[in-house]
């Protein structure tokens, strides 16, 4: 079997690579490598090379393709967004190419946006749009959901990524936790207290509209010694959760199961809320970034 | 016109004194006093004595009264909370009094709790009971709303505060701005765009179910061009705002004027908030903590 692709997903604190063969399975994968955040003065092929040079070197016939944080403008190059509806056909035909100091192509894929219909409202993605295309099949209607920094919520329909939304859960948690008097009362170290992240979710979910009355029950709470110090961190996160499922469902009507694509510790917080908010979910592939390059050097 | 009352509203940053006549009425006042957290090693009675001692000397007989933090844990002496439904006679009842070196004494005016009845979850103000108190008519069904880093919202009834819930409206402002991907984008040091604030109040009002979702259009707006970099700021500000006014108008049905309560330029702004949520505002009292102590020491 032979190599014919080289897959990058490099986003904005990491780089992982794969080896793709013609027969479309992964043959060989590296992790670790440098973010874009981390590339000094622009020298992002330095970087490359320095950390699958080796694999350029022996599959010089392979194709190079990038998702990701290296497609912005503060990447390599910019790749300007395709807007929705957009399924592998229209990404593969927006990717943009970079010419290598060695003469070789890089291929990046294009980020994603939409504008909502009622609000006028953009959004946009960089990166998850060629998660979803990895992990949903080619036919049917399905919802995944990315949890993360920017969680994002896609609405597809056989293959094309019809809208999507942004939720700032993983973000507003770290400022929340570093910046504000919720912080000042809890064990940040603490280990994951399964209770207490139900509780949030329960009171996240409920009332997503009273966001900012009902983080302030993460000091109450504690305060009248209700929650310990160490609780409380699940519980918050528990609580924005909830919060930002109860956004999505209000945004878009969930049904069918969610497709789910993250880490397994974030994910599986994400399937106990969407639980607890009556939606079934699945696990999607584990490395759908590498899937979704493979299906967009072949579209 | 003889003094009969010291009254100091001694919060988290600041402290403000002012010496109040037989007739209730306010004839002098100071502000820029320390507030407690810059008061350290516990030496709160020499603070204020650096600020007011000689009003102190110059009125041995008139009654020393504070509201505030410095009732807190954190504080001169703990003044627990006293639990809703709370008037003037309530705290009044649960003044704490301090005994100073020399042996005048201070009165320390309770914070106030609630909890909720539906969900059991408690809440809590210290400083804001006061103002309440010195605002409304004593007679009638009020709302009043003190916006701030942690944004109040009470309902009164025949002077009494029957409940109220805590927005974290301003602090998380800060947080987002200082601590998130949207500051970034953002001139912070911008003038108040009116235009700008009051697209986000639309938009934050609309859904605040959708709170960690919309916020992200800060990012995307500046991102596409829409707003400037100068307009961010505010459109931000407008955006909790609206959330804020939209989640509590679902907490509890708000009839008739709200009392708003706060500096000019932070009324100004929840005025406008609350005007596109077609409710009617009505400036309370500039002094509204002086009138509370007043009625207090009364009472």
């Amino acid at each position: 079997m032979s190599i014919s692709l080289i897959a990058l997903d490099w986003g904005t604190t990491s780089l992982r690579a794969y080896l793709i063969g013609d027969d479309g399975v992964i043959a060989a994968r590296r992790e670790g490598g440098p973010g874009i955040m981390r590339i000094e003065g622009g020298a992002f092929e330095a970087a490359l090379r320095g950390f699958c040079g080796d694999w350029l070197d022996a599959h010089p016939q392979a194709v190079l393709m990038a998702c990701g944080m290296i497609g912005s403008k503060q990447g390599l190059i910019e790749a300007p967004y395709c807007l929705c509806p957009a399924g592998a056909a229209q990404l593969a035909a927006h990717v943009v190419r970079v010419t290598l100091s060695d003469g070789r192509q890089l291929a990046i894929v294009p980020g994603v946006s939409t504008v909502d219909a009622s609000t006028g409202v953009p959004d946009v993605m960089r990166g998850e749009e060629t998660q979803i295309v990895g992990a949903v099949p080619p036919i049917g209607n399905h919802v995944v959901v990315l949890p993360g920094t920017h969680s994002k919520w896609a609405w597809v329909e056989d293959g094309a990524i019809k809208g999507f939304a942004s939720f700032m859960t993983g973000e507003v948690y770290a400022a929340l936790m570093g910046h504000t008097i919720l912080g000042r009362l809890m064990a940040s170290d603490a280990a994951h207290d399964a209770a207490s992240f139900s509780r949030g979710v329960a009171y996240g979910l409920e009332a997503p509209q009273q966001f900012l009355h009902r983080i302030f029950s993460a000091r109450t709470l504690g305060l009248f010694g209700t929650l310990e110090s160490a609780a409380l961190p699940s519980y918050l996160s528990g609580l924005l959760i909830g919060a930002e499922i109860g956004g999505a469902h209000s945004l878009h009507p969930v049904t069918g199961r969610i497709i789910l694509l993250g880490s397994a510790n974030l994910t599986a917080r994400y399937a106990e809320g969407m639980k607890a908010a009556n939606l079934a979910t699945v696990a999607g592939a584990p490395e759908a970034a590498a899937c979704g390059l493979t299906r967009l050097a072949k579209a």
